[in-house]
């Protein structure tokens, strides 16, 4: 197992570092703890879209330009992604630039211009398109089957939002979401690499400390479906010369005992050409290119999926 | 940079040896120099279609099941890929494992049954379909843009071929291609990570010194396009919620004289947010999520492509 170290500065922010001597450049990640589950119908997509806008911008980078070009001046290239539960900021840097790196992603974090709004939403409709088809339906398997296994809870709702959501989103309200979740307490940085415990947390410090902010709210309370829930299909008709099969089964979450079952259940199914899935659809019956499980964990729930496309006469044997 | 030794076998096989003290593993590459530029009309996809039956068993394994587990069973996972040029086999492999994994390879590239031919065949029939609509419309950008670059010639074919040269290919045909491109002189085997050169070589031996054969014939020639060609469109009506365009210019080749300008022009071009194309049309204008610049390079050909997606709307603008 490699060897990691974890400090928590004076405001609650976490430090973890994984030093590993052998590799010429670090990695430095920024997980907050804010995601598409501390949403609401109106408010979804509204994480991802803060994801965006500190890219936009900062009180000492004017322009996105700006702040791309600090980040590739000590050998970075920075970006992010937002899921249900996280946003991560991330980025490679030269291990000697620490402490820039670490400047860098506190004016990100903590001194966004969040301007530009209008410009950012088009881009993100621009994303949201990729989820549907020219009928404007949506056609992204893992939007639909969240819907059934998780009707009314905020996880049912796309990461992205809807694009009613997203159209609706203003300042008030990336403003309130900011100031709710991004807080010290409730961010980790890690910085794994050619780096030393000593120096991560000297550099950290240096631009962190001076941040201040409460524990923001515990997520929603998560409530469970009702009893007996029935098995659910949802059909789709859209133009393509495959047709997409997702059979997604609601499981336990990280926090509800043991998922290691599950990661067994899931690599007996999908991983390399020896596996079920693969084995019987592809090898042994010639109906698919591609079939695979995931495994997708969240604190209180999961899913497990399997994804599968075929030509449509290849539909019923498969 | 890294360093590397290159040995070559009696038989003509290269062996590089890339020496990483600091890894846990390795890796394995087959390089067989044969790809799409290699067929013709008629036997468009034989490249493609004969690294997939190198996983249906061979004389020592008599599936891809057991071909799979024996893979596994050394801490690998064996997979391929064809491009217009060259077949990689390639697979992670523990460092302990060097002569189990270069006997496997081995079996796979001397020894395959090339059995199963019409269940493999559906199989390829399925991974072909991504690259059509739902009315039997080829809609890859690249396909299509390929044939305006070379037009008559082998490159302007995709690697998979096409649904009827696919159908029409037969066993007789893959072993004519085998026999004629899978010999010692035509392949490069690289192992990377925690090995060393001598046991690279002898593993390597042990496995491969046996095999026979003569050199390929050399590439077809290639005949370029004529004076004064030029700019042309294709326009394909598909359905989606994005407009997909491709700007496809031809460049030279590998062979053709320094690429060190084109890869410049490609970086100046894409990667990362600082790069032109993405600063334009999605920073400052907001008309895309993605967009991007790609090089190809072929022995005496290329082609430098820009992709983008976008919302009908925002086409023009774009």
């Amino acid at each position: 197992m490699t060897e990691y170290y974890k400090d928590t500065l004076a405001n609650g922010l976490r430090v973890v570092t994984v030093e590993m001597a052998h590799l010429h450049s670090a990695e430095m990640l920024c997980y907050v703890g804010v995601g598409g589950r501390h949403e609401t119908a109106t408010t979804a997509g509204v994480s991802h879209f803060l994801e965006h806008m500190l890219f936009r911008g900062t009180a000492d980078f004017a322009s996105s330009l700006e702040l791309e070009r600090a980040f590739e001046a000590i050998g970075g290239a920075v970006n992010a992604s937002t899921d249900s539960e996280t946003t991560c900021f991330h980025s490679r840097l030269h291990p000697d630039c620490l402490s820039e790196g670490a400047a860098l992603f506190a004016s990100m974090l903590l001194r966004p211009r969040l301007c530009d709004l209008e410009v950012e939403k088009r881009i993100i409709l621009e994303e949201a398109q990729e989820d549907y088809n020219e009928h404007g339906i949506e056609i992204n398997p893992d939007n639909l089957t969240g819907r059934l296994l998780w009707p009314g809870h905020p996880l049912s709702q796309p990461t992205i939002g809807t694009r009613a959501s997203i159209a609706g989103l203003d300042e008030v309200a990336l403003r309130r979401h900011f100031a709710t979740y991004f807080t010290p307490a409730n961010t980790v940085i890690v910085v794994a690499g050619r780096v030393e415990r000593a120096a991560v947390v000297a550099a950290v410090s240096a631009a962190f400390a001076g941040w201040v902010g409460e524990l923001p709210p515990l997520s929603p309370v998560f409530s469970p479906p009702p009893e007996g829930a029935v098995p659910e299909l949802v059909w789709v008709k859209d133009s393509d010369s495959q047709v997409t099969l997702q059979l997604a089964f609601r499981v336990p979450g990280r926090e509800e005992g043991s998922n290691l079952p599950l990661r067994v259940l899931r690599r007996i199914l999908s991983g390399g050409g020896a596996a079920r899935l693969m084995l019987r659809l592809r090898e042994q019956l010639g109906l698919t290119y591609n079939v695979e499980a995931n495994l997708s964990l969240f604190a209180d729930s999961g899913c497990l999926a399997v994804d599968l496309a075929v030509a449509p006469d290849n539909l019923l044997p498969a």
